[in-house]
């Protein structure tokens, strides 16, 4: 029985990671700031934050073979509040990888499967992204899960850790409630139309962005956890693949699933601002990342199903 | 008169450029852990390390219209004193940054150089390296000096400093008591050779390597300082120009300006390990670097009488 350690674990994807987790009779350690249910069986539930030492102490009463550090302040909610962001998405991450590099006995490492962003990139023109493209941050949130990236690899590098870094893009669909994601509409415009109510979209039909859902997500992590590094490339990180989608395919595949009439529920009024930022992401290649078995939904329609099957038992 | 700051003032470069400030009319602040002489009328010397807040507040009595920051743990020493090379080369760096960046005075930031290095990108294939390739690095120095470059970019981007990050090379022609730089040989040679002593060449005559001397560098510190960075790149970071020169053509510039005699001297003994990773660098391309007004020595003769005239005056 390994011991695993889930930061965030009552976040969105960490919560649905956690329900993954729950049967697979390993002992289980989930950290956040609160928790809306009780734990599962043979999960342990801590609350308080991952930077703090105690906590992590407590957490580490056995070394942790997998830890998914999943915890961190949302990209909009950490350029408002840069001293907060700084302190949790740089400082308190890098203590964590130094505390779990310290606990390294022998040969055993362990594999910390850390949840990067595609906020690393900066702005994206029109031309298509390639995954080896060199990152150039434009938000605070970008540049702290960039620099965490490169502290990973040297640690692993140097034998103390054994880290998988993922670049994740917006995932759906996110409960309403949840702030601080300037991506929000991609969530909402699913579970408005699922639920047949209408909605005033931020972006055009003609708006692309990169799109996985949920359960797609969880895949890749513990793909991520399983997988075997002996090949990794040094930076040890790796771009998910993802499906890149107008607004209108995904509106095309609501109405497959929902049916026509919720093409009535949807009227487009796009803000300038998310159009400018979420509006024209360009095709993304990830043949490394396929080649290392990460994958996309597949399809729109699969996309929608997915992501909203799992939105049916979390919200 | 503005106040501007050196760290790692008493070192090989920082001493350097202090004694270039020291006549510029500027109120000048110098740190170090040590000093090995007196301060020149005008100038202060604090004894410490960056890293120590209340050297920073002493250091800070006035705000720095400009930081210096060249003080770091050489990349050999950091990759063996891993912990030290962490709390110095990054966590230290980072709190000045940020100490720096809380000091803003409405419209006035502080414009803080910053001495990174070509130790970010690792591994050096044949193929050419372009100033924008993407880093990788493969030691922990390069690895923390890429990550301040990312902080210090961000920190820029939102306007709390005025950050300007180059890439150093190698430079010529440090003391022979200087430890720590893999790197050693290239200033030892020169050295060695103008004083007419004999030398154990640790690399091959077609060993390749990128040069600059001191004078050089301080000569693009300082226009690091002085540039308008109103068009600088997101990145606010420069690969400065170099010479890539073999060692053949650097011994043939010694020989030209201390006789063929000097040719003598030489007996090239390589070493697998300081070949591998010092003698095979490619062309480096910098054409923004140029165009932003950073410069190398211009030639091999050049490099030899600036980097020979400088030693003669601080050693």
């Amino acid at each position: 029985m390994s011991h695993i350690i889930v930061t965030g674990a009552n976040g969105f994807v960490g919560g649905a990671l956690a329900r993954r987790l729950q049967d697979s009779g390993h002992r289980l350690t989930l950290i956040d700031r609160d928790f809306d249910a009780a734990p599962a069986p043979g999960a342990r539930q801590l609350r308080g934050s991952f930077g703090d030492p105690a906590l992590l102490d407590a957490a580490l009463d056995t070394p942790a073979d997998t830890v998914f550090h999943l915890a961190s302040m949302p990209g909009s909610l950490a350029e408002r509040e840069y001293a907060a962001g700084y302190q949790v998405n740089l400082l308190a991450t890098l203590a964590l990888a130094q505390r779990l590099a310290a606990h390294k006995d022998g040969a055993r490492r362990t594999r910390l499967v850390f949840a990067s962003s595609v906020a690393v990139y900066g702005p994206l023109d029109a031309d298509a992204v390639h995954e080896h493209q060199a990152p150039q941050p434009a938000i605070s949130y970008g540049a702290h899960k960039l620099m965490t990236e490169i502290a990973l690899a040297d640690l692993s590098r140097r034998g103390l850790l054994d880290a998988v870094s993922l670049r994740l893009p917006g995932i759906v669909a996110r409960p309403a409630s949840e702030s601080g994601h300037g991506s929000a509409f991609m969530s909402l415009v699913m579970r408005r139309l699922a639920a047949g109510e209408a909605y005033v979209c931020p972006v055009s039909a003609a708006a692309t962005a990169w799109w996985m859902s949920l359960p797609c997500c969880v895949d890749n992590l513990l793909h991520a956890a399983a997988m075997d590094t002996a090949g990794a490339p040094p930076s040890r990180t790796w771009q998910l693949p993802v499906l890149h989608l107008s607004m209108e395919q995904v509106l095309a595949a609501l109405a497959a699933r929902y049916g026509d009439a919720s093409r009535d529920l949807i009227r487009h009024q796009p803000d300038a601002a998310i159009e400018a930022l979420f509006g024209h992401y360009p095709a993304l290649h990830t043949p490394a990342a396929l080649a290392a078995g990460f994958r996309h939904d597949g399809s729109a329609a699969e996309l929608v199903r997915r992501a909203l099957a799992e939105a049916a038992i979390c919200s």
